[in-house]
């Protein structure tokens, strides 16, 4: 008889084996001793939850593990990783995990934005640890830094880039000079963009990821139809030459800030394309890499950089979420649970305010810059530079550009101020409005 | 009578109060609603140790709370942070807060370097945390994500600009052209260097991060005897310059890796001056800043940065620990504890193996390449780049400069061919030999 009876296994339900799922059935059934080592008791996978049981999968995964019943088999484990995707049964499976007393690990970014204040008052409720560190920035850990590390601070802006289909593409039409449509084929061709690429290109998938860092820093509920989203199919290749030009380069944000008191304002949550100044640490995240940029109070400014999708990276994140919430059933304890005291007006996206890049054509004569300027300092929209081009015409002959960097607006008057702008007799067309953060 | 009582609140006791415990002690008197919002219970200062009750201090810090006994303070609280660095009585006092069943927060590096096992296995012993977010790279969140977000994944190795002061020193070299004594002047005429500047400049502060972190990255008990050290006290203005032109920059790194298989092999810790590519994302790493650029298994390639020093970015880094603790204390459980069960062999510092850049000045005159390419070849360094510039002597008249970056060797037999090499005829003198990382 043994003095000592080592500890009953965690019992881990897989639901979902695609790119990430292999991944993590792979981590869990090729390291044992590792996890393990890490949890103090042995880490069993008891089912994968996958379409087809014929579905093709790696030798090392056992076969016997499969059933195409994910809400039955989030019923007994400990642990439930929900990497399946989609709504339903996604959502069901979850809720019936936690209903019985499981804990739960998810990467589904768009369940989260859209269900999270159910799903987070169905942990509450059951007393489990409801994690996702994998649905934002893939292998990034972001998650645990902003909810643990800076519990005892208050973030005061987040922005990041979070899909790396769009700063692939973005980056192929600043290196190479291609245009949006050209980029996107070569991220196609490479696998760093879907067959549709509407979800990227469009900023819906960022917009779920704002959603959940806001939620997060700003301790409020924030949910996908909070965020205002502009995706990047419109920007062209003169766009992004122009950024160059003045110092900066295009990238696709997702911003959360306070505005007012860090303690007492309100939040504006947005996607949109962005010119970052090219010092910034932000323009030099290259290729499909993901980085998440947060200003705090007392930390100052921090970065998080790395892959932020794939099949390994993810898994990376998932495991380490599957190791803590194991630790805790042995442990007890929970962790920090989603914080929603702060409730933080949302601010509509009107309200936003940010400094703006506005590229226009006007005619090649001398008074043309004193109109323009006129015409913005009556709408109280104050200009930090401005740079005239005439030799670079690029829409029309004998139009000059004009490129004007403008001090923090607000959106709805900024609006206003560039119907104004165009109404000018001597302005020929708007060329772009772009909006400059992180300056 | 209230139908459900409030929860008792957590006694915090803080040691320590110069730049950054004076952060953290205005942190939880000017924040006390946001702090109990995130820990579910009041958080209640309870004492402050400091060395003399005269000291000044911010108007809105009670007086009431200084003590000059830290061991005693220590005995009477739920959390006990130390910020007031120093082996005694910090370690004294630590001991006596774990053993009394507090949980402990600590910035202290030089504490945990030299005394962690018998730290950690007080904690163990008494089932509570010892919480250290602020030790390495100040208010990076650098601790938690490497101990808890990667707890599923392997970490292969970790280069940390861990020194701000060093960094800010390199920079300028860079920038300015500076030689190293004008650098440190101008730190320390900015506060960013001490008046004895040896603890960072000869790479002492560093080494207790390296080890710190190659204990946590890879499971097992480093010391800092166990940290081979080389400060920048011999990077000269000339090195920097040359590193510059073939496409380098000078970086004080903290390296830890692993060689060999990742769960079976053995362990490098050193802190040294290196080469790192222009293009490496620590390259970009300015002033005073800090990073850590980890490479694991599944994750990738993943970087954290931020400021690494200074009172209210390490405040919050500790604020963060008290959170988590704190909620300990409320909902039981603990945090992964200090876990060393992979006990890697630790190499000698001879057995480190990487990439060289050595530059020597030699006789101008046609074959010395081929004879300086020979003893390398009879040594069995293989070479990557040769780059001979005649034009640029730098400290003889008819000596040409030559550039020779070397692929992967180990140390020691750099080491040899390096004395063979100086032996030649031909070779006048050895400038510098210089580790390159990151390529």
């Amino acid at each position: 008889m043994p003095e000592t009876s080592s500890p009953a296994p965690v019992r881990v339900a897989l639901l979902g084996c695609g790119v990430v799922g292999s991944q993590v059935a792979l981590g869990i059934v090729t390291n044992p001793i590792d996890l393990a080592a890490r949890v103090g008791a042995p880490v069993e996978l008891v089912g994968i939850a996958v379409r087809s049981v014929d579905q093709e999968l790696d030798a090392r995964i056992p076969r016997a593990l499969l059933t195409t019943d994910p809400v039955e088999l989030a019923g007994r484990a400990d642990i439930v990783v929900e990497v399946m995707g989609g709504i339903e049964p996604a959502r069901t499976a979850i809720l019936r995990a936690l209903r019985s007393g499981a804990a739960v690990v998810t990467a589904n970014k768009a369940l989260l934005a859209q269900h999270g204040p159910e799903l987070f008052e169905a942990a509450d409720a059951a007393g489990v640890d409801l994690s996702y560190e994998a649905a934002v920035a893939g292998a990034i850990p972001i998650i645990r830094p902003i909810r643990e590390s800076l519990a005892g601070d208050h973030v005061r802006r987040i922005l990041g880039i979070v899909n790396g289909t769009t700063n692939f593409v973005l980056d192929k039409m600043a290196s190479e000079g291609l245009e949006l449509e050209q980029a996107v084929k070569e991220a196609q061709a490479l696998g760093f963009a879907e067959a549709d690429p509407t979800a990227d290109v469009e900023g819906y998938d960022a917009a779920a990821k704002a959603a959940i860092l806001a939620s997060l820093a700003f301790h409020t509920r924030v949910s996908l139809k909070d965020v205002a989203r502009e995706g990047i199919s419109g920007v062209t290749a003169a766009d992004v030459e122009w950024a160059k030009k003045t110092g900066y380069v295009i990238k696709l944000l997702a911003v959360a800030e306070v505005l007012g008191k860090v303690d007492d304002g309100e939040i504006s949550v947005r996607v949109h394309p962005a010119l970052v100044p090219d010092t910034h640490p932000l323009a030099s995240v290259r290729g499909a890499f993901n980085a998440v940029f947060v200003e705090a109070d007392a930390a100052g400014d921090l970065m998080f950089y790395g892959q932020g999708a794939g099949g390994r990276p993810t898994s990376s994140a998932v495991l380490g979420d599957v190791v803590s919430a194991a630790r805790r059933r042995l442990t007890g304890g929970k962790g920090l649970r989603e914080s929603k005291d702060q409730r933080f007006p949302v601010l509509p996206p009107e309200a936003a305010i940010t400094r703006y890049q506005v590229r226009l054509a006007v005619a090649d004569r001398p008074g043309v810059l004193a109109q323009v300027a006129g015409v913005l300092a009556d709408h109280g929209v104050s200009i930090d530079t401005v740079r005239q081009a005439s030799s670079h015409t690029e829409d029309e002959s004998g139009a000059a550009t004009l490129i004007i960097t403008t001090h923090a607006a607000r959106e709805a008057s900024l609006a206003t101020t560039v119907d104004a702008v165009a109404a000018l007799e001597s302005v020929r067309k708007i060329i772009s409005v772009l909006r400059v953060e992180g300056a």
